[in-house]
């Protein structure tokens, strides 16, 4: 398969790549590296990386920021950053991507644990990935020829843990994350949200 | 209680109103009639709402657009009047109000039916009545003076599908979702996702 990767240089999506390369041709997508870029808050820049890359199989991804923070503190503008860039940014790669997949390809985005398990300083970010969790099992109900969708939903992954300088005991190793992404793109599976820790 | 109703002249909006009004001091918010105006998707609006409006006791928020459709048909414009309305609309009335609550105050959204159980043309509509089911998760961990968050997520209503010609004989009628916000309004829980076919 030649399956996408965006997000390819972050922490969950290096080992997305380094487990999909094994089989697949992957194309790397990343917002400041990599072989290609993307601004995934700009739909143009969508629009740009599907004219280059063309068609293909499978879409990762494992990109977009939302800002963690005390509600009261967190800007207008931070959870514009969310919705722009995490959430919307992930729906049009389905939207603009969707011309481009081929027959029975997937698509698999990125929610994550605190859509379902908030933590005191998530409001944005929980908003954005229950908003994707929505989107996806809608979406699966309308991909047409074949074509699947679902979104893993990553726990606290050690590596972060560790760079952020937190106890990362109950972090998930990136490598076993990724995991729930092959099981996405390879499986049949679709409109489901994927809880990474069923693959552990 | 001096309870504001944003979304008092729509369907489930008068109902909550009528059944309120019994036993408290209802303020009537709409976009375009009503004591009250408010333009949702502008949050200079939502400000200049409370400022005219002050203190209060509970918000139930039964407003918010959200377009239906097929996803490869709905424009950047649509994702971004149900983003703008529905979704960050009612986490401003939240962001905003929350300075004008009194203590052991109460909000209470609205998501819908379609964020658990979507159907071909939910696309956008599922991805922000999920968003708020994740606000309201992780927004009741952060309000503080014993101020309470609930979303009440309505199935079909039978006036709403009478008013679209549809078969309204598994609509429930609005006066009954009505309930689910009063539970939400006078009683006790927080963080809670209501499904209004719990009060039938």
């Amino acid at each position: 398969m030649r399956i996408i990767v965006v997000g390819a240089t972050g922490t969950i999506g290096k080992s997305v790549v380094k487990l999909l390369a094994n089989e697949h041709e992957v194309v790397r997508v990343a917002s400041k590296s990599g072989e290609f870029r993307v601004d995934m808050s700009h739909k143009e820049s969508i629009e740009n990386l599907f004219k280059e890359i063309g068609r293909f199989d499978a879409l990762v991804c494992a990109a977009g920021v939302a800002r963690f923070g005390p509600m009261s503190e967190l800007s207008d503008e931070e959870f514009q950053l969310g919705l722009n860039g995490k959430l919307m940014g992930q729906v049009n790669l389905v939207r603009v991507g969707h011309n481009y997949i081929n027959d029975n390809g997937s698509f698999t985005l990125t929610s994550g644990i605190l859509s379902q398990q908030p933590m005191p300083g998530s409001t944005s970010i929980s908003m954005v990935n229950a908003g994707i969790e929505g989107f996806v099992r809608a979406a699966a109900l309308e991909l047409q020829r074949g074509v699947r969708i679902n979104a893993v939903s990553p726990p606290w992954v050690k590596e972060t843990l560790e760079a952020l300088g937190m106890d990362s005991s109950n972090g998930m190793p990136a490598e076993r994350v990724a995991q729930a992404y092959r099981a996405s793109v390879e499986g049949t599976r679709s409109g489901n949200i994927i809880n990474a820790r069923d693959f552990t």
